[in-house]
């Protein structure tokens, strides 16, 4: 099982948009979700550093997403999360990604008007058989 | 600590709004998320029955979902498990609610416009904090 | 995709035991897990109220947990949510149970003492498997 | 708020206990936890890759931990992730943690013995007010 995890946070870049030689339409963007606490001092919850993720989507919601979705976008994302160690030559580091199962824009920022995909329920099916699979 | 829970699933009915006395929005609704189950025999992921939840939202998030949210959406729902029992003189009964903490449309069946509340940046960081407190 | 949910609780009954005539394990107790708030009045977190939830699990797990725990025990539990209506002829309500993918004491409380199940490696690979299709 | 996590898995280091020079009990390990995805050629679930996880824990919980966890232990872990960019004058890289509310011995894969602290109740309160706050 990889774990899954539920974020709210802030699109911190224009998201890109590819689609393979294969056909297969992949989104991803850097999410920052910033960490609270509760100042006891003030009585107020403030935001002390943000986690950061690279979110990426495949098929349909990939689709979808990258219509929607716009740097400064608030949503809520939903996904299996993978830690990958890299290494080149000279560099090596590590990539903390969501692949996600669910996205939506965050409510309590705004409003939403949603015009649904022709054929959503079918696509919607595969792409979650598939993520979940 | 109560339970936090991340569901996606189908709005089942109207949504229901409305302002209390002391000028509180409350909406709530009712959502289907499908209990799906791999079948060797066919290959595929079929759905089996569906878990049903009440969902409630205050402030901000209520004003917005009341403009945004229609029976027969796709959403994605996070926030905190609340199971009630009740009773009264002749019934007793089992409520299992989802107080939200965000809502979004599930960008895998459609796109989705996101117009932002002018000064929701403010509501929704209080909304919040009083959410998690 | 049913609910994942992870709850830390206090076991509120003893735990029932049984083998089916296939010779499946089954193990099942009712968990209670507080509901806090912070109370800003005393500046401290109180318990509200319970959500109760009947905890279900199979196989090897069901079989570990009949001999390790007991009425009153702290554990944690991940597991799948399921909301289930039922009716008899005079009768109806809601069961809210969860079948566990994992369970342990919650070390927050107490010490423990871990000695592993002879190829339990082999046993929890099936379960989890099965548990996740 | 931090991204709340659930995690199975195995315990990859000797878990490493310090108390503070102001008294605090602080543990700390790493945690392997296998991604697995069902092969479709060969019908069975395999394990890819592993997420690895930095646990923290701090007061009864770490004390506990200390005198309850070894290296090679399958346990159940819950708690906040948090995600840390660091660098030094020639290095950079990324931390990924997670601060524990809970831990307990997987009941997966074997039985466990549970004697309770004295004044676990208290300690444990206080612990987890201190950990949501």
């Amino acid at each position: 099982m990889s774990e899954t995890i539920t974020i709210t946070g802030l699109i911190g870049t224009t998201p890109r948009h590819i689609v393979t030689s294969e056909g297969l339409p992949i989104t991803s963007f850097r999410l920052a979700a910033p960490r609270r606490r509760f100042d006891t001092q003030s009585g107020k919850w403030i935001d002390t550093d943000s986690n950061w993720y690279t979110i990426v989507c495949f098929r349909q919601l990939a689709t979808n997403t990258a219509q929607s979705l716009s740097k400064g976008d608030r949503v809520v994302v939903v996904g299996k999360l993978r830690i990958r160690e890299w290494e080149t030559d000279d560099k090596k580091g590590t990539n903390v990604e969501v692949e996600a199962d669910a996205i939506g824009h965050d409510l309590t920022w705004g409003t939403s008007v949603h015009p649904r995909t022709p054929a959503a329920a079918e696509a919607g099916e595969e792409q979650r058989a598939a993520a979940t699979a």
